[in-house]
């Protein structure tokens, strides 16, 4: 996969790429991350990237011809279409669904608007999808790009070894994960439960289980209400709501 | 406000707090960053940081001496009782209104995993809060500190000068932006609405409020029922309706 950055704070995404699993990826050449700072393609002689916005008001907006030219530039290098993605609150909401889209594609462009907005030629005539990764205030796009990519290229083939086998990944299995415990045993005289000691791996399946929904149940009860309860589940369901 | 950041990939932050308004907020000493390894506080020769989960299974756990010693650590030091977040998939919801609550504590600590569970009594007995900034799977916990630390400390009185004027700030408002134009008014064909280059600020200003309640009604309907209409809303939110 290819993916492209815009920002006019290009130095960002450098330390973030070049640690951990998204590194590796580049190692293992899965993903290959390229970075461009637009302003590097404004047509003027300043290097302006934005401008004041018609009809008044506080706040700049990014000038769509730099944007613009980017990603012409960018996309005419690519076989495929790309994808072009903004950030932005007013996008639709991220989730692990869209992560698995867009991991089935070849090429990605995202756009990082920065305090600005954007002129809306460039949501209409240049992207193809709009994001936002949760309801709050962020200074701009960059973040969000990085927690995007993050998410879609720990999915690639052979990025993740076993080594990094998704512990965290609660959203995939539909419910929240159950605690974990490792030694020791006894820390400062928090222990750790019985079940998870004793060996009997029956019962710690069953632990497993129970805590497992206990804890969605708790926090996330809407993810039950998606989720197909087995019968077994479905006991355990029954025993965590007697417990509370 | 200081903010302690636990991970064991520190170099992840420098080029953010380095960049833009969180570097600003600290050269204007809203702010003061710090980021450990707290791999540091490991007190095994080898510096392990986790270890295998009781019960068994795949991936790996962060063991809690090194977090409990270095949050004990930074806490020693401090005059007030610091939050102690820890960012999991488990975690109650991220919000502008939990930035809001963040914005008017003295200090924060976010303990970051990477791919690692967290061994329970972490949760337990450290931890203050516990936040995910949405339903998706992300390697570590760093880019969610990231995306908090952004959106709290550009909360901060005195970090968003009048240049830096929140544009973006969908949320504050209950309803989504209305559309930005910038120069030029055409754009290799593409042209700004009529209303915003009239000069009738009257216009103008019905102009944006009913296309904000038109991006509101289309992208975010759940937004709408949270939102008290004036009576020139509901009007131009009928328009809206019929106008489809």
């Amino acid at each position: 996969m290819k993916i492209d950055v815009l920002s006019i704070f290009p130095e960002m995404f450098e330390n973030v790429f070049g640690s951990s699993i998204l590194k590796k990826a580049a190692e293992k050449e899965a993903v290959a991350y390229n970075v461009t700072n637009f302003r590097d393609f404004a047509d003027n002689k300043h290097q302006t990237v934005d401008d004041y916005p018609y009809g008044g008001g506080a706040g700049m907006v990014l000038k769509p011809q730099p944007i613009f030219d980017a990603v012409t530039f960018l996309s005419e290098r690519a076989e495929k279409k790309p994808r072009v993605i903004l950030l932005c609150p007013q996008g639709e909401r991220y989730s692990q669904k869209k992560a698995e889209e867009l991991a089935t594609e070849d090429h990605l462009i995202f756009i990082c608007g920065h305090y600005e907005g954007y002129d809306e030629r460039i949501r209409e005539h240049l992207v193809t999808d709009e994001i936002s990764i949760g309801d709050y205030v962020l200074t701009g796009g960059e973040l969000g790009a990085m927690v995007i990519i993050d998410s879609v290229v720990r999915l690639l083939p052979g990025v993740l070894g076993n080594q990094d086998s998704p512990v965290l990944d609660s959203y995939s299995s539909g419910l929240l994960e159950h605690p974990h415990y490792t030694r020791p045993a006894d820390f400062r005289g928090m222990q750790v439960p019985d079940t998870l000691v004793s060996g009997n791996h029956k019962k710690i399946e069953e632990w497993r289980m129970k805590e497992s929904l206990r804890r969605t149940w708790t926090r996330r009860p809407d993810l039950l209400g998606e989720y197909p309860l087995s019968e077994t589940e479905r006991k355990l369901l029954e025993q965590v709501k007697k417990e509370r």
